[in-house]
């Protein structure tokens, strides 16, 4: 049990910015409750692999209690938060218990924007959790499978025709996958269809692909997509999405599977602390990340809107949130120790990466910039790099050598309810 | 596309004895389409190890299709088959389609049964998908995440408490990691419940753990039970299963996790062929595996019912599917050369290996009996044999060792549906 007295610091969210807080807090004369809906931290940068099949779901995720099972004052809870009321300093969760806190740290993360059009997520799923990587996996398995099957020509192209919405680092690594998937992988393994005719296109509203990365890199990615095989449609808009396919501009194109990367929609925390947000629901922190008028109250990573010296926006990736994690670690601490606190958070750049298909990547580290085969080395390298823990570090670079030297992905697999709509040997059975 | 003339030979069912026989026909004069529900081959002696969190699904599991990407005269379907003409020698699809065949092999399989209560499998799940593994795994992890939030002494030993059904080796291997979860692993990783006090209850209504094996092997399986901690009821009947608890003879146990691993339900083969079954739906095959009157029509693996000459039942594990599968193709090939046909199947015994817990194994080689230690590391060497790829060999031996070293268990991840009832985030998303 947790000591009555210390300071209580209430974590929710184990994503980048959650865990880096906790981590740095360590030594502190803080108790700390960190609460997440799931039970594991997510590496969200490789999920897209777990979608196209080249990693397995465990191998990018690990169980949050097990991180801190050496920091006794750290207790792990698995639970939705509700609310939050800063006057009384408590949170509620789901079912209705409320607990206080001290501080409070709200690390809720996005999720994808439809742009008003919600009724598209069920035909074209976003990509933020395990069960949505394993969902696009299903679907663009089963839509080889149907075509195998299938006789009419027509249906048969709309299910050999994959539609990827919005060309950052998501929508490009997945169309780079897919379109390699289907040209180099799976061409061997049909008998009907030759998969080498399947579309990848890969849509994007704005000017260019990529667009946080210098000009002449966006210009050699999408190049490197049209290599691999990729339709790249710029500067056109997705203005209809159905199950039978997607409306781009004014022409239908038949597509069964439709996978969504577009758009940034922040978490409720503006809605729970009643406090000013952003067109995308972020919370506009102070300069400290505190909510305004909020003191105790922290807001870090993508569900905060934070701003470099430069008036650009902090960018919602990975280290962004980590560093925002560090600061307010370091805010906490120096409070506690009634030592004068760091006056404001300072983002610095590390650089951005992106991988286009299985041998190529993109690298911007401002001054200097790499593209091809060695960047995706040092992609590679910098991603087991920053995995958690030995084993996972292991058996990534394994799966990576192995598909490298084999061609060959080896975590094709159809999980799940959608798999066939009747089973008959155990039809009902709880999945 | 396959040849328009030759013998057209149709495997229902990618299981052992269904991918042994395509394998073993390599290089006849004939055409093979390969049928199954899923798409992927499933190594169902490690699948206890996904429910328990020591493997990760993709280690156990492979597309079949792929297997026999080097074949072109393999074609692999994803389907559902409904049922068969043996007359006109058809047999349907779901959807309507049919396939015609020269030779028909049924290797469907089995499923558990749960003996006239099937109104048991929502709340005690068997394990036979990797479905199944990943719907117990998850009940399992949420016990102790709910436990760790419950208030309520008695909903919390309810919680706690995990009850398996059925002492066979799925069930005592099941037990054995459970325990060693539980009293092992977890304790560390959780402020507000001792993992260590969580009960795993055996329940066997025969006269000993693992029926199968000689008994002084059964003697010392329930004795290293024991000291796992497990409470081992021989003798004793399940009398009802419900969302709360499980009833043993007259006597109720609140335990929210309970997992089936009893008796045998074979798919429905002998119903489409329209011949005799045994009590548990197997089809009684003649002396070489062909359904009764229907020469063209073998039966194969879980789904027949085949005695060995000194009247004892041939048991249903991976040797005997593939011994039979490899049985079929012999007989297959001989008939197209009109050479003689081998008399009958003959099966052979190869020995009967189950482990309980982490570091011990038993081993029935009939004369040669191990135990302990040494038994768990012959064990593991012999399955790692076993699996297909060299891949899957090396992560699955690395996992292993990893577990062996560590103590620490990986693929611990919590997916699906059932995780919270709703997710504020992003409600209402297709999982």
């Amino acid at each position: 049990m947790p000591l009555e007295s210390p300071h209580h610091v209430v974590v929710v969210g184990g994503g980048f910015g959650g865990l880096q807080l906790v981590k740095d807090l360590k030594g502190a004369p803080v108790k700390i409750t960190l609460i997440d809906r799931r039970n594991h931290h997510l590496f969200q940068p490789l999920l897209y692999q777990v979608a196209t099949t080249l990693l397995a779901t465990s191998e990018i995720a690990w169980p949050i209690r097990r991180l801190f099972r050496d920091r006794p004052e750290v207790t792990t809870l698995l639970a939705d938060v509700e609310g939050v009321d800063p006057g009384a300093k408590t949170l509620t969760l789901k079912g209705g218990e409320r607990i206080g806190y001290n501080t409070l740290v709200l690390a809720t993360g996005a999720t994808h924007a439809y742009f008003g059009h919600d009724e598209w997520e069920p035909v074209a799923p976003g990509l933020k959790t395990l069960e949505d990587a394993t969902t696009i996996r299903r679907r663009m398995l089963l839509a080889f499978e149907q075509a195998e099957m299938e006789t009419d020509a027509e249906a048969r192209d709309a299910l050999l025709t994959f539609t990827i919405v919005g060309a950052g680092p998501t929508g490009v690594e997945l169309a780079g996958i897919i379109a390699e998937l289907a040209h180099v992988t799976l061409p061997q393994e049909f008998r009907n269809i030759d998969t080498r005719k399947t579309r990848v296109i890969l849509v994007e509203a704005g000017p260019r692909v990529l667009a946080s990365f210098a000009e002449e890199l966006s210009v050699y990615a999408q190049s490197a997509l049209e290599k691999l095989g990729v339709e790249v449609h710029i500067g056109e808009r997705v203005t209809d999405c159905s199950a039978e396919g997607v409306m781009i501009g004014e022409t239908f194109i038949g597509s069964r599977t439709i996978v969504w990367a577009a758009g940034v929609q922040a978490s409720p925390a503006a809605e729970w602390l009643g406090v000013p947000a952003d067109k995308a629901g972020r919370v506009v922190v102070e300069k400290d990340l505190s909510a305004p008028g909020l003191p105790d109250v922290f807001v870090v990573g993508d569900t905060a809107s934070v701003f470099q010296e430069d008036g650009k926006p902090v960018p919602g990736i990975a280290p962004a949130a980590k560093q925002q994690g560090a600061y307010v670690a370091k805010v906490i601490k120096a409070r506690l120790a009634q030592k004068p606190v760091p006056a404001h958070f300072r983002y610095r750049h590390q650089g951005s990466l992106a991988t286009i298909g299985r041998r190529s990547a993109i690298i911007d580290f401002g001054r200097f910039k790499l593209t091809g085969a060695l960047a995706w080395w040092i992609w590679g390298l910098a991603h087991i790099y920053f995995l958690i823990g030995t084993r996972s570090r292991f058996v990534v670079a394994w799966s990576w050598l192995w598909i490298y030297l084999s061609g060959q992905h080896t975590a094709r697999l159809i999980t799940q309810k959608e798999t066939l709509q009747a089973a008959p040997l155990d039809g009902g059975k709880d999945r």
